[in-house]
């Protein structure tokens, strides 16, 4: 199968060269790469002057699958929506990592899949890559998920880290920026964004719940003190910033909230890259999934393991 | 499909009452009931005087699946691996909650599998139905698994954290046989041979290892004192049995140890029923999955998880 990629930072180039190391036992192709800044390449792999349009590449560098792995807008999702339109509207598979587009549109991009025959595939957009939706979807046969838990937020943790041992949040903010796991603009992660994003697109693949990120009730670690931090962690309590969702009788509830854990609870144990999702679910009780300390390798591999799921899904390999 | 149920304790009851709830959307039909001291049920469901064999039943009640559920001999793992055998020579596939057989003879009955054409599963095994082996199988294409650390043996935390609050080992022991969790024989447990056989399990299936439980360097939890254990809570440690394997220079080496962990690591924060498993793998670095409380209900949803796998790889039924 051919992939043709949109978007080629650090997680494109690391999927690019996980499918050269691959290519025998699971022999997919690059098609094409575009980037907006650094040009285009098709099937020679020469980046040239980029494509005038993302349309003007899918047509240009016939594929089977697209991977989208753009930079995120978080606030809707843009440009990576239309790209994955501009695919579906191909006939073309998609994988993406960026979690902007199951977070703000998952139900419709879900519709527009099936309409045009394809599948979508997004397992890197959570939990960088660790099988969290195709666990669901291919190991949880007649299970129903009524809610989940999880710390699904790396640089809330680095920093609440930092001031557990006495920095500032400024100082944890640097840490994070110096592992690269945090944007020049940290507010995203610290008010709490990334999580609701997050919490979103799980809430609406696992539960359909249809919401964007600004549906969540989301609040961030802005406020929170080394003081603070330090006076809990001596009564053997961790702050972390967590995720979670239920079904109540109106609808489902889904929310972000610096939370006092005991030391000793699961989600404080999962510090630094590392996160844990639990699920709640009807026949199987509380199941978790953990990636510990996961970074762009992982997210390529969540890609690399949604285009198997893709080909083995199409029928067209048997790998 | 049908489903032969070799023995009928909590487990088989629990498994035949979720193929009942779950009858319209996944129609399995249960062929009959084999057990050796309370009698044989075929079609009917009505129990009459035991078969003479297991031979017997299998013959006098056809079905495509057989449901291994019987209780384990540790020593060897009989008699579940001969009517494992028995289904095989009939051509039938196998689900079992057994580890046993997958502890002590894996890799002669994946072969023994593949030469009748018939799948054998075995989620159950270990963790309590929470996907291990179907994750690895389904949701990890490419990954060689490298090694693994877990926490798997209920009745040990339970005795360790009884002695945490000045319990001694033997209130700790009651404590988990008044959960169901452990046999009128603790020391299983005790000594580290569940743990053991679990280890030898994974390591059998995730990396071939070929081995069975008396191979595994084991040591258990019979020398802790409750002294101990408070002392090393007071300095915010925690005392856990850990079963871990990895490949060295000759071979793969696989231990169980009482360790001595951080009250923040996350193997630690695992605790009563709950179990935690690590694998460190190539292309996802280390992945846990966790079950939270997990019980008879968790291991019985194992089995059809494992029987749905089955129907969907035999390709005889869509799900």
């Amino acid at each position: 199968l051919r992939i043709a990629l949109i978007g080629y930072g650090n997680v494109g180039r690391a999927f690019a060269a996980l499918l050269q190391r691959q290519r025998h036992a699971y022999p997919f192709r690059i098609a094409g790469i575009h980037t907006a800044r650094h040009g285009t390449a098709y099937g020679d792999g020469r980046f040239g002057p980029p494509a005038s349009s993302v349309e003007e590449f899918l047509d240009r560098a016939p594929s089977e699958i697209v991977a989208e792995i753009t930079t995120l807008n978080p606030a809707n999702g843009e440009p990576a929506l239309s790209h994955i339109r501009a695919a579906f509207a191909r006939g073309r598979h998609v994988v993406t990592a960026n979690k902007g587009p199951i977070a703000h549109a998952y139900a419709a991009l879900r519709e527009q899949a099936a309409a045009a025959g394809v599948q979508l595939r997004f397992e890197s957009t959570v939990m960088d890559g660790v099988p969290v939706f195709n666990m669901a979807r291919n190991n949880l046969p007649g299970v129903k998920v009524l809610g989940f838990t999880g710390a699904l937020n790396s640089t809330s943790k680095i920093v609440i880290e930092a001031m557990r041992q006495g920095q500032s949040m400024q100082a944890g903010i640097e840490a994070a920026r110096r592992l690269g796991i945090t944007e020049a603009d940290a507010s995203y992660d610290i008010e709490g964004w990334d999580s609701a994003a997050k919490a979103a697109a799980l809430a609406n693949v696992l539960m359909d719940a249809r919401i964007t990120p600004q549906d969540v009730d989301r609040r961030g670690i802005a406020r929170l003190t080394p003081e603070r931090v330090r006076e809990l962690a001596a009564n053997r309590k961790a702050v972390c910033l967590v995720s979670r969702a239920r079904f109540n009788p109106t609808g489902i509830r889904v929310r972000v909230r610096a939370e006092v854990l005991d030391d000793r609870d699961p989600l404080a144990a999962v510090s630094g890259t590392s996160n844990l999702l639990l699920l709640h679910t009807d026949l199987m009780g509380t199941i978790g999934t953990a990636g510990i300390n996961c970074g762009v390798e992982q997210t390529a591999y969540g890609l690399f393991s949604d285009a198997v799921d893709i080909a083995r899904h199409a029928g067209s390999v048997q790998f």
